[in-house]
C-alpha cells in the first residue's frame, strides 16, 4: 500500500442550470429520452469562466479548507479534456493564479480517467515530494456542438480535486488497475488539430466538437469497466464487499447500474450525480466524492473504489483506504 | 538517487526540411535574421503525418532496438503541446498502434519542459511499475501561423524518446528541480480554447495559433534557467565540471550560450541542433539525445544535465548518470 492522505477535497460548479427541457427547445430531444437513457436530467455551465477559472476555485477552496499555505504546495496537476490552451497548461495557470511559487504544474489527458490516472501519478510522485493537489476540470461546454442532440445532451462544466500528502499512517492507494485501448480510441473524440501546413497542401482540418459512437462506448465500458475493477480489488487484496462506496465516472446511469449488478454489490454503494451534473469527464469522481465527503457519508476509516472510463479509450480502477 | 536506465532513445524527424531562404519567399524575412538572433537555418516539417505518426515510429524504433515486446510495456507518456486531439491522447493512439496491450497511456503537457517533467513523472510511476515509454513528440507545425514572422520562423516538427526501466545498478536521476511561473504563461501561448456555448453568448474563440512576446520568453529562460539547474546540481551533489554533456532545450542558440558562460562550462558540453531541427519544443531534448548516442558521443558511465524550459512558463533541469 503507497501511504497517503486525501486531506481536503473541494468542488466548483458553474451557476448556469440547463435543464432536459430546455434542450428540448434548441434541438429535437426531450427530457423522457434523455433520462431513461442517461439519468441525466441538467448539467451546468459556464457562463463567462473557462476550465482554468473552475480550477483556480478548487485549489483556493484546498488551500482555504486546510489552511496550508500555496508555497507549501509541491505540485499541481490538473487533469482536463478541456483545458484553456494547449499552451500555457491549465495547472500553469492555477499555479500562478493561487501563488504556488514552489510547485511545478501540467496537465494530463487521459479524457473521463483523467483524475483517476492523476491521483496514480500524485502517488507516485510523492515517494519523491510531499504536498500535491490534483484537481479534474472540464468547461465541455466549449468542445460540444449544440447542434448535434447525441452529443450535446450528455455532458456539463465542472471541477473537483484533492489535496493529498505522505502519511505515516496505514492509509493510502491500496492497489489500482489502469488500462488503454487506444485501437477503440476513434469511438470518443474532441479537440481534433489534424495536420495543416503550407507544405502539406492540407487545409486545417481543427475540429473543436465532440463525436461519439455512443453504443461502442457502452459496450466497452460495460466490458472493461468490472475487468479493471476486479483486478484492483484483487491486487488490493480487498473483498467487493468490503469497499465501503464505488464512486464510479457519471457518465450514465446504466453503465453504473450494470456494473452494481455484476459485482451482486447494493446499488447503493454506486452514489450517483449525473441527474444534476451532466457528464462531466475528468472532474465527476472529484465532484462525487466531495458531495459525499461534506455530507458526512464518506469519512476516514473507510475503503472507497474509484474508477474512472471513457475517452482514449481508457479505465482506470483504484482502491482507497481513507 | 532514483534507480533507473534509460535502456533505449530513438527519434523521428519528418523528411520536409524548410530553409529559412524558402521561408523568405513565403514572408518578409531572411536567413541572416533568423540565423543571427536564432542559431536557426532550417526546420523540419511534416507532409502528411501527424503527432501520433511521429511519435509511433519512436515507440516502434524502441521496441526494435531493444527486442522488447510490446506488451511488456506498463505505461507511455506523450509529452506534447501539439496532441492529435484533446481525446484520445496521442499516447493513448501510439499504445493501440503499436499493440501494448497492458500499458496505460496519457499525454502530458507542458510545453517545451515537457520531456523533462514526463521524466519526471516516470521515475515516480517506476516505484511502482517496472518498464515505460516516455516521448516528446510535436507537430508544432499545425499551430503556426505562416503568415507570422515574429513565430513561424522559430519551430519545427519532431519526436523523439526513451524507454525507461527500474534496475539495481547504480545509475538514474540524481536530482531534479522542476519549476512553474504560471504568472508568466500569458507570454508564450498556442492552442486556446475560449469558453463559448449558447448560453454564454460568446462567440467561439479558439485560435490555433502561437503568440510570443519574444524579449520576455529570452529574458525568462537566461534567468531561470540557470537556477533550476544550479538547484538540480545542488541536489544532485554534482559539480557543474562533472556534467559531461548538458542537453537544453533546443529554442535558441544564444540562451544556450548564456547559460553555458554563465556556470563557466566550455560551449562543447552544450550540444546544439536547432540549427537543422528549429525549435521543436517537448521533441528537442530527446532528439539531441538520440543523436549523440547513436554517434557514441554519449554513453554509460557519463553524467548529463537534461534541462527544459518554455510555455507555461515552465522550467525542469534534471542531472542523470546513465
Ligand atoms: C449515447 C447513448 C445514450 C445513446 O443511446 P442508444 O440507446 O445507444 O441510442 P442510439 O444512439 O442507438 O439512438 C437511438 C435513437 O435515438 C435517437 N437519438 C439520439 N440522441 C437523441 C436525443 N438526444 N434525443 C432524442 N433522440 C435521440 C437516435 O437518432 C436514434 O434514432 P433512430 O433510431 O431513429 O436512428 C448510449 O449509447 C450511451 O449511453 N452510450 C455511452 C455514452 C457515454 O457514456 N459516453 C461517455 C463515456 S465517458
Ligand atoms: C524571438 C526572438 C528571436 C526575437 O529577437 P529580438 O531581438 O527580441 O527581436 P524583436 O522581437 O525585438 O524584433 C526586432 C525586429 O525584428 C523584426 N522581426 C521579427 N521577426 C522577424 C523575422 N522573422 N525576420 C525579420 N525581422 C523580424 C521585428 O519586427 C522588429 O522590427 P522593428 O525593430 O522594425 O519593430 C528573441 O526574442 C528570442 O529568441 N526569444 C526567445 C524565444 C524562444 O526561444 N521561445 C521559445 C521558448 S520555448
Amino acid at each position: 500500500m503507497e501511504h497517503l492522505k486525501i486531506v481536503a477535497s473541494a468542488r466548483q460548479i458553474p451557476s448556469r442550470q440547463v435543464t432536459n427541457d430546455e434542450l428540448s427547445t434548441m434541438m429535437d430531444t426531450n427530457d423522457e429520452w434523455i433520462h431513461s437513457r442517461t439519468g441525466i436530467h441538467q448539467r451546468n455551465v459556464v457562463v463567462t469562466e473557462n476550465t482554468s477559472d473552475l480550477a483556480t476555485k478548487v485549489a483556493e477552496k484546498l488551500l482555504e479548507q486546510t489552511g496550508t499555505t500555496a508555497e507549501s504546495i509541491d505540485f499541481i496537476i490538473v487533469s482536463t479534456m478541456s483545458p484553456d490552451a494547449l499552451s500555457p497548461s491549465t495547472a500553469a495557470i492555477v499555479q500562478g493564479a493561487i501563488g504556488a511559487n514552489q510547485a511545478f504544474a501540467f496537465d494530463l489527458s487521459a479524457a473521463c480517467s483523467g483524475l483517476v490516472y492523476g491521483l496514480s501519478v500524485a502517488t507516485s510522485l510523492l515517494t519523491r515530494y510531499r504536498r500535491g493537489i490534483v484537481i479534474g476540470a472540464e468547461v465541455l461546454s466549449k468542445l460540444v456542438d449544440w447542434h448535434d442532440r447525441t452529443t450535446a445532451v450528455l455532458f456539463g462544466d465542472g471541477a473537483a480535486g484533492v489535496m493529498i500528502e505522505r502519511t505515516s499512517d496505514a492509509i493510502g492507494l491500496a492497489g489500482e488497475e489502469l488500462r488503454t485501448f487506444g485501437d477503440k480510441g476513434g469511438n470518443l473524440v474532441a479537440g481534433q488539430f489534424g495536420n495543416s501546413n503550407p507544405f502539406s497542401g492540407e487545409i486545417s482540418s481543427l475540429d473543436p466538437y465532440f463525436h461519439q459512437n455512443g453504443r461502442e462506448v457502452y459496450n466497452f465500458a460495460t466490458r472493461e469497466v468490472p475487468e479493471a475493477l476486479e483486478s484492483a480489488l484483487k491486487k488490493a487484496k480487498v473483498a467487493a464487499d468490503d469497499v465501503d462506496f464505488y464512486l464510479l465516472h457519471q457518465a450514465n446511469a446504466r453503465i453504473v447500474s450494470s456494473i452494481a449488478k455484476r459485482f451482486g454489490q447494493p446499488i447503493d454503494k454506486f452514489p450517483m450525480n449525473m441527474g444534476i451534473n451532466g457528464n462531466t469527464s475528468a472532474a465527476s469522481i472529484g465532484i462525487l466524492l466531495d458531495e459525499l465527503r461534506e455530507a458526512g457519508i464518506i469519512h476516514p476509516g473507510q475503503t472507497i473504489a474509484f474508477v474512472g472510463f471513457g475517452g482514449g479509450l481508457t479505465v482506470g480502477a483504484q482502491i482507497w483506504k481513507i
